[in-house]
């Protein structure tokens, strides 16, 4: 699956006198949930401090830089990457100087009121000088209505819907809060007297925290020099868990724990449960790269078909690739698989995807296996078609590039050039994953848990039109 | 006089099909006036956008971008340079969305009342995202009480105080406005069909256009696609100029017109009175390079001494220049200027210098025509003493580190290291300059013609303990 | 395995309007086998013009500097990658101008005699501008006595000792040429009326080129816009192969075809070799990344035991990466690699390495392991213990640095921290190649197939005392 | 005066525990005289070390580089810029390795056989790996015929013909050579116990070293930590000088003496010498920037008229200047210069220029000035008509795009759009320069007093039809 935009990735810490560094290692682990830019804020004492730019975690934030800030307090974010320009402007933490002082946040999904809430803002005489939806719950805690709040940002969540994780750095403290569906992923890890708090658990891994819990749907923790501090801004039992699915099924790394669950397991099921539920005769389980292989694994052991590899991948795919000719523009679709020959010649292969979005990188996989002599080529995806958009983070494309929008699996097939193809049903994704009932499926099936009010669905659906917020380039749907 | 940071640089331009490309050399004929960052706001329809970035005009807009913009209006600014790092955050022109629409401003000049008016917007609940004192102006523009004003930004301009000149854009319109001390320089000029306003007129004759007059103390002009339109904020008549003198002294390019008088004449004028007040017996005339050689040549003219040259200067000078060992660093001090042995070697020199702010250059130079073997040193400036600090958008030292501050001439003439010293007097500048008495010459006798409030000048003066905006490594003074 | 410095690559292509692009292409497919430079060399008419530099090929050739070049003919070489610096001036291809006319020349291999040459023409009087051996063959090619040869080139040839393959461009022609003893590979391949030369047949395969066949050992093969012409410079009965079979084990990319074998059937069969000798009971094979997949996949489908994933890996890992402080320095091993919990713990492990050299890296993927809570690990290695050095382009660690010089498996295996380990045994490693006998396996048995000098071997064990070449900062033994 | 190339400097420095810094300062000093590239190779021990790259001083050497290198002896060189792209290969210093040891060499001037003695080397079997033609001297250096020579390097220097000065470095001294006939400029400095050499004496001036003697023509210093050594290669009486005039009139900065005499008193006398052939009734003197400003003070001292100021400067000028559309094309030329309206406007003025090339520029600072109001312009120029080519080192354009070129003054100053045009007559200006009789005047009067041989001749006309060596990109005259 390639056509996804990544989410964003989080991370913070308190108390270590490297903080900026192991921030910046956390947000290195989290690459790949945005390659668009990176920054870091850190605190102590009375002031917020701010590093950040365009580009990878390497490129965005200069060492020279990075190392000057002596501060014990750090939060961070990756931005999910997109092929076309990005703003300065927009990247995240977003800083502030307001009534509550310096402050920055930052955010891993989608505001679905963000919109109207901006608007009343604006209405109200406040500026905005970005464009994502991160901006309006600043606004929020800076606005006297809930400063006067026995807990402000408590109030403020409760005020605002969708999904989302945020992280808030004082100059004293970082607010760690979770949405009350728990859409993304959000986890608590300590190291010495440090605590520290990111979206995958690998961040925890690479900096040595040890993994402590979750923070849960409706909390907010807050991490200070002297521990944690928990509360609810909703009630526990409240909270309607939507985690979302996509997470386990591509977003977080396999070595990651996400959602209390190791993502590898659960891909490995899920491709278990597809060969259970989509068995083909063949020779070999070949995953499509990179992403695809823990689901492949899952195939090959259940089914006993012998597991192989059918392309390999170039890692210096850079960003400066020349614009070829005309010529051989045609040669360009083959610069970052190749197929091996002597692996798939003559032989019937079980090809596992994660998913397909719109089909294009697939198709084009397919080709370069034919090409290869594969001979016979079964398709199995280990999700279910994707038919409806996302509000809660993901960039999936309009409804109308996605594959599966109207059209069945025989003409998909037709489309892909595979000689079978099945999906994985939607019972027998969820009954993969643990707390069944607490995810969130909507692009699959058009359930939507969390609420979505009708001017942001409007929104979503008619972005190109309206381009509310794209004045600086950016899509208009501004997730972060 | 090296040690003054400059001003900025302002230029925008109404319906022309190139506004973008016209804008970034507008700029950049007005690089003298910044070289910290530069920006770009470009509206057509809808929307405002921007491309802004630190460092020289041809380092921080990229040619790439540039060239994708079709819109046919723009504003853009160049910024002072700073010897210390500087934040992105602060790069200007400020974009916001807002109840006004989508908006940018640039901003020459320096508000004394930002501090105040941005705590009562804080306490308000707004928020600031940067640590210019420009930012203050969008938050009242877009506030519901100047909105519902006949004439907003006319009412917004009657609450501010200080020195600026403005520009605004908005998706259909530039509007320009003056303070009404007119203490920085606006002018405006035509191509065809084009209405283009600059700080300087030089950014007007490098894109071609005609220089027509400036815009007003007190004056808004709004440029649109069908011509400009004006009005006053503050009728003439209560509008009491003062002139920054500085402009005509040191800052504005010889070649520009400014406060609609050449540049080029009045430091000529300025030259020749010191040679009337300040005579000297000596062999030949010599500029201190680069700023003083219009002063010299009125100083020649009016001595009827030969004018000659003292130093080759170094036009390589790079920003990247290596960091010397403590062996070579004294050698520095010549990277830029040499002096011509063959043309000071047993002369009597009467040296001409603009202005002497910290006097450490200066010595520098003295002690360099000494070793190349002048004969005697007789230094004149074409200025008073500067002995008050600027609260208008000139960064000078802190008091105690101005040269004359609480010295005698004889004192410095003895630091300096020349034979004699004479400074122009106060009478004999304000003789060069027409509209006398229409100028501000607080840097020399501490008369602020501008009111300035009382927190205002204690946080210039405490600036460095108070650093009350500084929290992104800017200094607090924060002019723009 | 980790710490061996790759060979080289190289591409040629004649007549082809886009000869310069197809290269750059060619050269990134084989980025694998060299990262620290890359270069092209292109022809036509009475020139030959370069475009070269320092880093991947995307970053060392600008695109704008190639798409000047309209020439039908070029070459193009990527360099090894080393640790320390590196000098632009040992970047390949090496142009000259001589009496032969305008040429350049690149050279994957390591020439053995090529001190003793270069000692002797320095004696007559020639001068070398870099430290790369193969300078030394331009040196020859322009000498009178090899021009008045029938056969310069092939004269040349018969003189230099080593393992090389050689490709020279003239204005007119390409020549490619191959060691008598096949030690590195070379293929053709044609698209259309272009040929195609290539290391590996990956590179044809982007270039959309059909692979025809390897150049002989012993041939030298002489592309033109007429077609290709073959002639040997070493009678085919006299040539005794030594294919280095590191190239099958490790350095070659999977999909390519060397040696006229599919390496990722090779690899796949020394797994399987392995799995009979040294079989073991455990839950999960599972491939050292990202090399060892092949021989994983061998192994499982041998033994039947199911294949999985020990890890994952950081995909973004950047050249500019922070130095990291004291305190953090010892997280710095995982930054590529985190090991997948939910796929390991629990479990017992076969490992599946290629080859192991310094032993270091491997030893932290084990630790790692353990860590994630492997109850057992039973490495297993697809070749023999690596104990002597290389003399014909592999750049091992100096004897005493390798992990199995004058140490027992146990000792290793303790060392390593494997409950078990086996290596691949000669026998077994030779039955899964083709053209059995015709190997060079020096590296694991100290038979030099390809004879050396005295003089060589003794610079190659010395060569931290000598430095003969290294005045430019590369290491004296300068392979290329 | 603006369509030269410039020349070369050198700086070399022994005994220094700075010298690779001092070095760079020392290049930086004579950026004037090259900006294509940069280069500086140490020694100490046994070995030559290299740094060098293309561009300014300051981007060529990276400071990490430079300050790692604890060699006590460097030498240096800048390259004259090109407009077109520039060959890596051919930055100097120029690195060897040969029977001689490790040394380098780096060159200002043209050898004018050295197209012979290439080809012969070549013919005897050498290659050459760059296009300049220093590259000969370290073929020769290198030959056994002159290593048997008592003085290897002054028998080298007998048989080369043409001006230059040289450099040379070994792992135990530099060797300052200069042509006998003193074509080019070099001079010998002291700091402490350190000697130093350069082409100018304004880099002795920035790295404190006292300016001793020049480098007699004909002679060759050694410089070692002893001290230096003197010998000549031709006999004083023999030495035929031939001091390129135009070092005088526009290469040397004026600070600098050259050829023993100071730039600056030499310019202002011919501004003077001219003031008496050439008077006109005017207002004001002015130079055309940057270059005549010495000649002006001396045609005003002279003459007893004002001297002013025409023009400002564009200062930063960026070398990434955005490709302006087709629109805006036109107002590029302004880009640098902007006529000062105040100064000229109805003014009669002299405007001073040190020399005119092709003309293009001269010509558009008259319509500049014409159009900024002045109101009669009278040309003069403080040298002859250029009617020839310069076959040492100077990059005038072929003569045909020579403005004097078989055109009448008159032609030329109706081209040029002056009211009256005068150069200074031949006799008039050598009658300003010590020495007469010692000059080479060959541009003006086609009277080469260094022989040239025909091959060579023929060369420089027809070099765009041969292009001998332009393979790498360069012009086939490559001088350095």
């Amino acid at each position: 699956m390639s056509s996804i935009r990544h989410h964003c990735g989080l991370f913070g810490i308190v108390n270590h006198p490297d903080a900026a560094e192991l921030t910046y290692l956390g947000l290195y682990a989290q690459q790949h949930r945005g390659q668009e830019s990176a920054g870091i804020c850190t605190a102590g004492g009375q002031n917020v401090q701010r590093v950040a730019g365009v580009g990878l975690v390497t490129d965005a934030i200069k060492q020279a830089e990075l190392q000057k800030i002596k501060n014990s307090m750090a939060i961070g974010h990756v931005r999910y990457s997109t092929t076309g320009s990005c703003s300065e402007s927009n990247v995240q933490p977003l800083w502030v100087s307001a009534a509550i002082g310096e402050a920055a946040v930052c955010h891993n999904g989608n505001l679905v009121n963000a919109v109207a809430l901006r608007k009343e803002y604006e209405r109200r005489g406040h500026i905005f000088t970005t464009t994502t939806d991160s901006e309006v719950i600043l606004h929020m805690l800076a606005d006297l209505e809930y400063r006067e709040q026995a807990d402000p940002l408590a109030s403020v969540l409760r005020h605002v819907s969708g999904s989302y994780c945020i992280l808030l750095i004082y100059p004293d403290r970082i607010e760690a809060a979770r949405d009350p569906s728990g859409n993304r992923p959000l986890c608590l890890g300590r190291i010495g007297e440090s605590w520290a708090v990111a979206s995958e658990t690998n961040a925890l891994d690479l900096v040595n925290a040890e993994y402590i819990r979750d923070v849960e749907p409706g909390e907010i923790v807050t991490l200070t020099r002297r521990g944690i501090n928990s509360r609810h801004f909703v009630e526990r039992q409240r909270c309607k868990p939507a985690y979302c699915i996509f997470e386990l099924i591509y977003f977080a790394d396999p070595s990651s724990q996400v959602f209390e669950e190791s993502v590898y397991l659960v891909r490995r099921s899920m491709g278990a449960a597809l060969a259970r539920e989509a068995p083909a005769d063949a020779d070999l389980v070949i995953p499509v790269p990179n992403c695809a292989r823990c689901a492949a694994i899952g195939y090959h052991e259940q089914s006993g078909i012998p597991l192989g590899r059918g392309f390999t991948t170039n890692h210096y795919v850079g960003r400066s690739f020349i614009q070829p000719t005309q010529t051989i523009r045609d040669l360009t679709v083959r610069l970052k698989l190749n197929p091996i020959r002597g692996s798939v010649e003559g032989k019937r292969l079980i090809v596992v995807e994660d998913s397909v979005v719109r089909g294009t990188t697939t198709r084009g996989k397919m080709q370069s296996l034919r090409k290869a002599g594969a001979k016979e080529i079964h398709l199995r995806v280990a999700s279910p078609p994707i038919r409806h958009p996302c509000y809660h983070g993901i960039d999936f494309p309009r409804r109308e590039e996605l594959i599966a929008n109207e059209r069945e699996v025989e003409e998909i097939r037709a489309y892909l050039g595979a000689d079978s193809l099945a999906y994985l049903s939607l019972e027998g994704m969820l009954a993969c994953v643990r707390d069944q009932g607490h995810h969130c499926t909507a692009c699959f099936t058009g359930e939507y848990r969390i609420p979505i009010d009708d001017a942001f669905q409007k929104n979503v659906f008619e972005r190109d039109q309206l381009k509310l917020f794209d004045s600086r380039g950016r899509p208009a749907h501004a997730d972060s």
